[in-house]
């Protein structure tokens, strides 16, 4: 039995997702009214906009100044890309990383890090970025779930253990997330985050996929 | 080297996941208000709610009276669950679907949806449905990301080819989000979906991951 197999007749479309894409970014564009993102920002806060129809999100998002180069640099030296969960993997662009020979990793699920969290009585996604530091320091860490993870990162960087090429913090919750947020904008370190409990896997997705485009450019 | 290998001593914090989730739902109904949902529906609500820090889009939910019996009943009948994208897929919790005997499968990367949407000239989104109901039909339709997806699949239902078990249809996006699921709210099956743009792959989810956890009380 085939796909096309029904009892009545297939109208097929001709939708251009690249036509919906550049419709929604011209929306985005007439609605988002004043705001404070430079040049180079702005494509990561529409993209964030786009994935979530959050205005009140996209607007929420903080730079360090050095963010955006810092982003596109890591991906055009082709360091690796540290997701904290499988969904933020999943959903990146992965074709723009590994042309310059990068790669999107997770390790949440990694059974050594499995073991050592049950050893230490703390939680995977802190152990994972600790493998994460280990394996993949100077490349862009994209943290959209856990508070707690992006916290140990915080961490790590202040006792000079960690020197991330680029943050990408924007877990969502009720619990620890907008704190964790605030810490990482008082680093002096290139991130991208934002303030308050909004977040999330789709809009960090996003993020780091703006980004990959901006490296496109010449 | 070991992950633990760093030059300041690691202090284990002790936060129990299942303490953050407690708070955030006594937050969520200390802050929520009024809402128009039942106590069956009100879980789905919660964990939307939890999955996005958004009330607006918690409270945007519109449920099929039967929505929710029938969503329970699909899962301890063993159906599948289809996702439009692997970012669904991946975050759905497994364990609870697996145990009544149920999958959750995505076809959207499949190499005979590829071909079919490129002979058509049309979105793989639209021939992943089309495989779905062959393969799916009385499962659970899980759609977060394609609106394209959704029409396609209300247009199949219009023409009685199809008769899902249950759709959530949470779609984020500009151009035809809202649209799609205004025509999903109009149908007679079971539908959870919600009124105007936002949605996505974490909120929909949430929703599916309420329902297995509904599942699994007596």
């Amino acid at each position: 039995m085939s796909m096309m197999d029904f009892k009545t007749e297939f109208k097929p479309t001709t939708v251009q997702p690249q036509q919906i894409e550049g419709r929604s970014f011209e929306m985005i564009d007439e609605e988002i009214g004043p705001h404070p993102y430079t040049e180079e920002q702005y494509p990561i806060v529409r993209r964030v906009i786009h994935a979530s129809a959050d205005f009140e999100l996209g607007k929420s998002l903080v730079f360090h100044p050095d963010a955006v180069q810092a982003g596109i640099q890591a991906i055009r030296d082709g360091k690796k890309v540290v997701a904290d969960v499988q969904m933020v993997q999943v959903g990146v662009s992965k074709n723009r990383i590994e042309k310059h020979g990068g790669e999107v990793k997770v390790y949440i699920s990694d059974p050594d890090v499995m073991e050592e969290a049950k050893r230490l009585n703390t939680t995977r996604a802190i152990i994972s970025m600790r493998k994460a530091i280990k394996e993949a320091d100077g490349g862009i860490f994209a943290i959209g779930n856990a508070p707690t993870a992006l916290l140990e990162l915080i961490r790590l960087v202040k006792e000079g253990e960690a020197k991330p090429g680029l943050v990408i913090g924007l877990p969502v919750g009720f619990v620890s997330a907008a704190e964790s947020k605030e810490e990482l904008a008082k680093l002096d370190i290139p991130f991208i985050t934002n303030v308050g409990r909004k977040g999330g896997s789709t809009v960090t997705v996003a993020a780091l996929n703006a980004i990959s485009l901006l490296a496109e450019q010449v």
